[in-house]
């Protein structure tokens, strides 16, 4: 790049990126606001006009639609189907549930009538017409248990009609009081997984085989560690046997749970008089399992990678991995610029990377590496007169800030390259801070020091009473997040009441 | 294949083929029923516990997948983006849209409470709890135009940020009181596309090319010919200056409205206050446009091609196109089978054809024709032990119900020009029917005459009042399904009052 180019992209990018990081809190400053402030910034989501819902922009459904792609491949992959259930749930389908469930959430959202008028009394004004009041009352579907089971009563009669396998992309309603942009709202985006089983021990396999998807899914594509375990009664859903779960730690030290897979027993099937004939001609009730994840992922997937100024995002999640940046003073220099990316874009779209050419006239360079850095492009090439003279670019990576100039030789296979090292970077990084994050404690002074000082997973033993997780909540606002799976046995004392302990669990304080 | 297994193979489609015949209602019989019994049957749908809502069944949702997958790119290719926008509208919402839109359809789910509690006075039921009603009531979107409007309302500022082009996939409610399964249902699903441009002229194409992605869609994937035209005002969206349509004729002679493409004006822009910076710095309203198709399309689908063995599908949608049943008595000739069918399938599905084979040992082979052929699947081949031996395939086509033996050398060019092929019969056979279909008429008897029994389009002379029109809907059940684009012009006189017309309209009883 020419000298007098240099210096005006320099002037451009610490001007944008001044105002930007200006504009954005830092994390050190108040982690929650930086959250708040990032997710509307970089495009993601934000409030809409109906109390605890949000709107999802353009940005953030891509993303979310990334996520969608590969989960929805890894669920067929093992076998499942997708399907659609009803969006409302009768009363009394909640009433049937309730009998093996008791204390299942009852903060939703209520039909009870089906008709708007004019109102005659207010001209310009609608009301609800009073002689349209429902029989019985329609609940939006906070979760659809109720509503699928008493489906399945139909569709199952003897052991051949069984596994069920399926799967629904759907939207749910919990009438959350305090909302957060995807980490909790009214409304939400979501995939759950209903089978049901012939045996305990199939049901059971599949509730693992879903948390392990789970986990595959996190690591992998969103390259975000996570702890495999079960949930404690206290925690666990409240028509399950056992909660499987996946947790992730946050770079505030606070625990997020990823995603829930629940063995369901027989509960369901008896709520719901689900039976089966078996191979013997005998009735039995059928077992069941559940498992989702919704786009609460989004806010997980913030807040484990991004940085003060704005986004980062793994490759395998990122709508546009590469962005390349065109530096010009003149059309031609321009047009030169173009006709070689336009080879470029080319190639890398071939071999499936995901490019855009950002060539917009209203908008200089430095805002627009600004904005891609808030957007959390991974790679940005910038290319000016003389890389084109010299046959380069200037390749920059998100996750580290740092930039150096490559050939245009073989750049294709370079950038295949440093996205996957990108997203392994990513993973280790996050690993690294998760690792040095939990904390095994033997003292309830301790717990509490390392949960107020350092935060992040606390590893610590417990008496396995509902009584003693309930009083270390109160006094330390953390809970158990899981039994991980591979803990190891170790005899030991309970951190609060001094009672035997067969291992450690896991606090945190969570969101 | 050897003697014996003919006879047991003919004697099992035979009685399968018989019982599901006699399962299925003929058309001629009663189409409407026909219908009905063949959504459920194979197993496309089924109405659920919860008034005018349906369950999408695995086989149809798999349907629906297919053409969610082609709309969303073409949707993308013409520069649109997916976004998602709240379940809910606040009533206030409504009441700024009704003023200039007024008469929009006020049946719809209305959530007028927040929290569901144990009823004191009945033990194991629940109640609505009467403190927690909302302060305002919330309708369950009937479509969108009132919440993103109101959202548009804060991303439009300067001509900058124009046009927005966005979709969201997403499901609806409208408080039918009469449903079928597809047709008409309380919650459907969707696609509706709401965009917003500097100018009348932008809209305007935008609205017409939509248009024009439907009809490709209709055209290429369903099979189904379409004519493209606009409605009339009293047949319009409420809120739109013009309504483009395309148009579809069933099998029993009745049109069906397959897709809308709302040319807006500033209506939405006027009600919710959107306006924008031009160039010269001036405010001015923004233009706007909504289009959708939703799961009306699988009724569409399903009452073009089907007959009264079952479903009939394109090869573009079905979900499996070609199905592989094996012949055969002992382990050993299905281990054969099974070898060489693995070989084709892997080739097949290197082709990009979806293949299943069906080696269920719980049914035989009679059974299972009879059920893909009731679910439609384009292709079935069959082999048996002496075609393993003759290096053949049984191949037959289930549009046509003939069925040859083919050499297995060359057989997956052979499959992927047979599914060519049948993608372009169904067409073609569609487009025949329609356009023996569509009858001019230049007296009200003949009319009368053609729409009792012919069916299909009337193409006549109409006066272009409402009045008229709302006059031969009281007398025949006829509406005008629309103007088609490609009228030719030419005076006559209306059909009903003799004053002049400058063209024909397409009348019809429609679903």
């Amino acid at each position: 790049m020419s000298n007098y180019f240099i210096k005006d992209k320099l002037n451009n990018i610490c001007a944008k990126v001044l105002k930007m990081s200006k504009n954005l809190t830092k994390r050190s400053e108040d982690y929650s606001k930086w959250y708040n402030e990032l997710v509307v910034k970089a495009d993601l989501a934000e409030n809409s006009g109906v109390r605890g819902c949000m709107v999802i922009k353009p940005y953030g459904y891509a993303i979310w639609e990334k996520m969608q792609g590969e989960l929805d491949r890894m669920f067929k992959e093992t076998g499942h189907q997708n399907a659609y259930f009803p969006l409302f749930v009768p009363k009394s389908m909640f009433e049937a549930e309730e009998k093996n469930a008791e204390g299942f959430a009852k903060e939703c959202a209520i039909v009870t009538h089906y008709r708007l008028k004019n109102d005659p009394d207010n001209k310009g004004k609608l009301m609800v017409d009073p002689n349209a009041k429902l029989e019985e009352e329609l609940i939006v579907r906070p979760t659809s248990e109720a509503i699928i089971w008493s489906t399945y009563k139909g569709w199952v009669q003897s052991y051949r009609d069984l596994p069920l396998l399926i799967n629904q992309w759907a939207n749910v309603v919990r009438w959350e009081m305090r909302t957060r942009l995807f980490l909790r709202t009214a409304e939400f985006l979501w995939q759950e997984g209903h089978t049901a089983h012939a045996t305990k021990a199939e049901a059971l396999e599949e509730s693992v085989k879903m948390m392990n998807v789970y986990a595959d899914f996190a690591q992998n594509f969103m390259a975000i560690p996570v702890v495999k375990g079960v949930k404690t009664e206290t925690e666990r859903f409240a028509g399950a046997d056992e909660t499987y779960c996946i947790e992730a730690l946050m770079q505030d030290g606070k625990a997020l749970q990823a995603g829930t897979s629940h063995f369901l027993g027989q509960n369901f099937a008896k709520a719901f008089d689900v039976k089966f004939a078996n191979k013997e001609g005998k009735q039995e009730h059928v077992w069941g399992t559940s498992w989702g994840v919704s786009t609460r992922l989004m806010g997980a997937l913030v807040m484990t990678h991004s940085d003060d100024n704005g986004l980062v995002l793994p490759p395998n999640l990122a709508p546009i991995q590469v962005v390349i940046v065109p530096i010009h003073r003149t059309d031609e220099q321009l047009e030169a610029i173009s006709t070689q990316v336009n080879e470029l874009m080319k190639d890398l779209r071939k071999v499936g990377v995901s490019v855009k050419f950002d060539d917009r006239d209203t908008q200089k360079p430095g805002f627009k590496f600004a904005e891609w850095e808030l957007k959390g492009v991974p790679v940005r090439l910038a290319i000016g007169p003389n890389d084109l003279e010299n046959g380069t670019y200037e390749v920059a990576r998100r996750d580290t800030l740092t930039k150096e100039t490559v050939s245009k030789e073989g750049i294709v296979t370079y950038i295949q390259s440093l996205l996957e090292q990108i997203q392994s970077d990513l993973f280790n990084k996050a690993l690294s801070y998760r690792d040095t994050h939990i904390t095994e404690v033997n003292s309830f002074e301790e717990f509490k020091d390392v949960l107020e000082n350092k935060g992040g997973f606390v590893a610590a033993h417990w008496d396995g009473s509902a009584e003693t997780e309930e009083k270390i909540k109160e006094l330390t606002k953390a809970t158990i997040r899981c039994i991980a799976l591979d803990r190891k046995e170790e005899a030991g004392s309970c951190v609060l009441t001094g009672k035997p302990s067969a291992g450690r669990v896991l606090f945190a304080k969570a969101y």
